[in-house]
């Protein structure tokens, strides 16, 4: 057998490897256009930032160790230009030499990425304007920051590797600002959650244009200018494009293979294009989502890297694995943080028009009375009607890809609130608490779902009417001293139950406490005593983040004075 | 309603603080025996040796807390002496006054806890030795350490407490030795794991007596003896028993309740005893466990607090929730090692007859070009036939605690390895990589079901022929200088693939890496070229954990020069 893949990076080195260990006498031919093959993409913004000091590290194979290693013959510089499926043959350019020739397959394997938005704007090709998706862009990018000892960046885009970036090149002593479309950065995340980042990326010093666009770049004598929709110029050395990528099927289209809704390579379940003799793997291909069931892509490297085992063992054995989707599971260190999220965003619920509900719930790292314990911020999105977990989103100084992992795991099994409930994480006082932050979604979740308790979200309070609500903030006196929402009441739980009984009976009653805990609480008693009650969603903590540059200061490490209860 | 509860900590709070928030008007009376309620047990020997500063940290509700936030009645120093089913009363002593009185209920919920296991051995009741179970066993060690100015202790039992006390003792700046019957630390993990824990105490001058039992202990004129089986003696100051707990049934025996297999008090699905009026609750509950399915017991936290809230529901709505049973996922820190487990160990499997197959996996923390990876070790066990995912255990410096969480989510859904392949973990550079070595673990099991590879155990590997074996080591010569197994020729994987088949045809071939992986890819190679051939499960990291102390040095923390292929 003689199979060709197309593309040396994740989904076609881990094909090819795989191929190799299935078969030892295939013929297995890798091309590459690139100068690499097999290096560590995710890596790059840390090499330009001098985290992964050795450029060495960025390679996990070479094509000299891949032929040492798994008798793979890996041609870079090579591009493939065409396919004819009916000849079984792909056109391939050296690109060194500029010469054409054409290679024969039995199977052949698409790996093809994908290409970096460049919009069309006035100045775009100028001198120090990047993008970063390979070597040799961060070569290029590193050189640039290097040679040219820039002071200044503009980064465009407010995605993952935006902010990662932003990160690197701020700790490397370059002044950042981001410029961003949206109202928030990191779109998998939804606006609460991004607002704590928004604060931590104030609090480092970087500038933050958000709802902002550029429409031009001007080269100046020292430097450049980032004109941005509002009027407002930003001056810098040095501008990085991270507005998004798209699937590159060029290749694919041209060889009248189907392509998708969404623009990537339509596959089946076996990773098979619309030609039974071609597989396609990685950031191109469209496949449904396995949460909203539509088409969807993923940009991301592990779902890349599991794909090519499972190509690889259909390409050999005929189809017989099955691939299942990607719940979009990412995640990023900015800064002191981690953020992360796997499902959908309740931005994409609306979009899609999936019915969801939402609960926001802060608890500590680990337990409180063992050192070093932090507040972590959680967001989860189900299903009102059966539980459904649709989507997860994690902000924390610490333990946030610990609990991203539990959440991940739950979705992809297709799996519910109640499963968050019965979790058994793994529990000492080091690690968690005997009520994870993960089994406090379940529990809030549930109430909800039971009808024990009422939410509110943060939007939706600030549109209430304030003449029919009492605003009740149930924490202790030191606490709503120190900054609570205008208008509340302090009637805190602890010792004044029965000063509950004597709220106005025609008013709705919204409680909140700094995390939600004793606003539940609070929310009960009221409930059962007649009265008409919402708890505030994330309460006080929450609220503070969204409402921050409003005088609402968040302390994004401290856990409250009162937590959960029970915890042990 | 008038709902009693008999013991304040774990799962009596939990179900009491729950009970309250679903029935506001019922009447909600805790009895607990010792002076406090709602400890942070697992707390315990971290307060003892510092770590946690402030004693009041420990109490996560007081009565008085309790009063105020619940409206609930915790009366301490109450020992509930006996129950009248067929009356719905408990006779209830006041351990202060002595004096007894009755009290009826409606429901009645039993959390009584375990208790330490305290063998009859000469000398045992004599001065020094102690017992952690509570807040006062708890002031007694602490007052002890500080007033005797203990420089000595030995523990006798190498659990999960018991290293936890070593850890915070020795920080504390006290020689510790432990003794322990087995052959190895911590049960839930097996030997090849415990292996590395046994390396990591004696490198912290820890003395580990295992294989030994203790047969007296004597007071002398500086101390005490511990007279050991072999006939060693330890000079100490101090002893601490954590040989074990078991549950605390007397009441409910004594009550006629129906006692388990197991000794612990039997309850149904909806963690009903044997009279429906009684639920029960904690350590002292038998109840299925859900990977074996034979009646068993969980001495852990988190599974009590999560009953607490399912056996609140069902008091107070009747039967609705089912509790699913713990699968004893259990986690501690061992000084600089993090040690965790879930399902069942390869001894338990072999104990209760259930056939399984087993991988070892070694594996970066997070991707090995970002800085501060370091190598953990993962091992799985699982169904011959089905790839169930029968138990999981990770020994690791550094994200330890992450993957025991994802395999542990994957146990309690009844999962298999496959499932493990499929975990689409939180992947950049900071927290994985591309490929998790969970998901690693699921490959490895998937290759071994799928006959892909032949693995041999450490074990089994001690016990074969040599005559008729060849060993081949597959790392570099530099690896191979630093030590390899004895008897092993060295053929390099990577450039020496045609020298693989010049090996004699009419031996087994038992093939070695660092970890396991390029021993796989070898012994692909070998298996197409038709040799009978095994790859040594979990390679030369493993091997030479079991074989320490036998020239074989074991780096914990460092990564091989060749680690997994197409890791970004």
């Amino acid at each position: 057998m003689k199979y060709v893949i197309v593309g040396g990076v994740a989904g076609g080195a881990s094909t090819a490897a795989r191929l190799r260990r299935l078969d030892e006498n295939a013929e297995i031919i890798l091309f590459e256009r690139g100068e690499y093959i097999s290096y560590a993409n995710c890596g790059l913004p840390y090499y330009i930032g001098d985290v992964i000091y050795e450029r060495q590290k960025l390679f996990v194979q070479t094509p000299e160790s891949f032929a040492a290693r798994f008798n793979i013959e890996a041609r870079i510089r090579s591009e493939v230009k065409g396919i004819e499926p009916g000849k079984k043959v792909v056109t391939v350019c050296d690109l060194n030499s500029g010469k054409r020739y054409e290679e024969s397959y039995d199977k052949l394997i698409l790996s093809p990425g994908a290409e970096p938005v460049r919009p069309p704007l006035p100045g775009i090709d100028g001198d120090g304007i990047f993008t970063l998706r390979n070597v040799s862009d961060t070569d290029r990018v590193k050189e640039y920051v290097e040679e040219r000892d820039v002071k200044r960046v503009v980064i465009v885009g407010a995605g993952f590797i935006g902010l990662e970036m932003a990160e690197n090149l701020h700790e490397y002593g370059i002044d950042v600002s981001i410029v961003e479309m949206a109202d928030q950065v990191m779109t998998p995340v939804d606006y609460e959650m991004a607002a704590i980042v928004h604060q931590h990326l104030k609090a480092k010093g970087v500038g933050l244009y958000l709802q902002e666009a550029v429409t031009a770049f001007r080269q100046t004598g020292e430097g450049m200018e980032v004109v941005l929709r509002s009027g407002l110029i930003l001056q810098t050395d040095m501008v990085l494009l991270s507005i998004g990528v798209r699937p590159d099927a060029r290749l694919a289209k041209a060889a009248g293979l189907e392509i998708g809704e969404t623009g990537g390579i339509k596959v089946n379940e076996y990773l098979q294009t619309s030609d039974p003799d071609i597989y396609a793997v990685g950031d191109a291909i469209e496949f449904p989502n396995p949460v909203s069931g539509r088409p969807a892509l993923a940009f991301l490297a592990g779902p890349a890297n599991k794909q090519g085992r499972i190509c690889a063992d259909n390409a050999v054995y005929g189809n017989r694995r099955k691939y299942k989707g990607s719940i979009n599971t990412a995640i990023a260190k900015v800064f002191d943080l981690t953020v992360g999220a796997a499902g959908l965003s309740a931005k994409m619920l609306e979009r899609l028009q999936i019915p969801y509900r939402e609960a926001i719930i802060h608890g500590a790292s680990h337990a409180g009375y063992y050192p070093g314990a932090i507040m972590m911020d959680i967001k989860i999105n189900f299903s009102p009607t059966d539980g459904k977990l649709l989507g997860a989103q994690v902000v924390a100084a610490d333990g946030a890809d610990k609990r991203l992992e539990m959440m991940s795991a739950v979705i992809r099994e297709g799996g519910s609130v109640y499963d968050l409930m019965e979790l058994e994480q793994a529990y000492a006082p080091p690690y968690s608490s005997a009520k994870d932050p993960v089994n406090m979604a379940g529990f809030v979740a549930d109430n909800m779902l039971s009808g024990k308790v009422k939410m509110i979200s943060w939007r939706e309070f600030q549109a209430m009417d304030t003449e029919s609500t009492l605003v009740v903030d149930v924490r202790v006196p030191g606490e709503f001293a120190e900054g609570s929402i205008e208008g509340a009441v302090n009637i805190p739980l602890d010792g004044s139950r029965a000063e509950y009984r004597n709220l106005p009976k025609d008013k709705t009653i919204v409680v909140f406490c700094a995390i939600g805990l004793r606003g539940y609480i609070a929310a009960r008693v009221l409930m059962q005593l007649g009265y008409s009650v919402l708890n505030l969603n994330g309460g006080y903590r929450t609220y503070a983040a969204v409402t921050a540059g409003k005088g609402n200061p968040v302390n994004l490490f401290s856990v409250p004075c009162s937590g959960p209860v029970n915890k042990k």
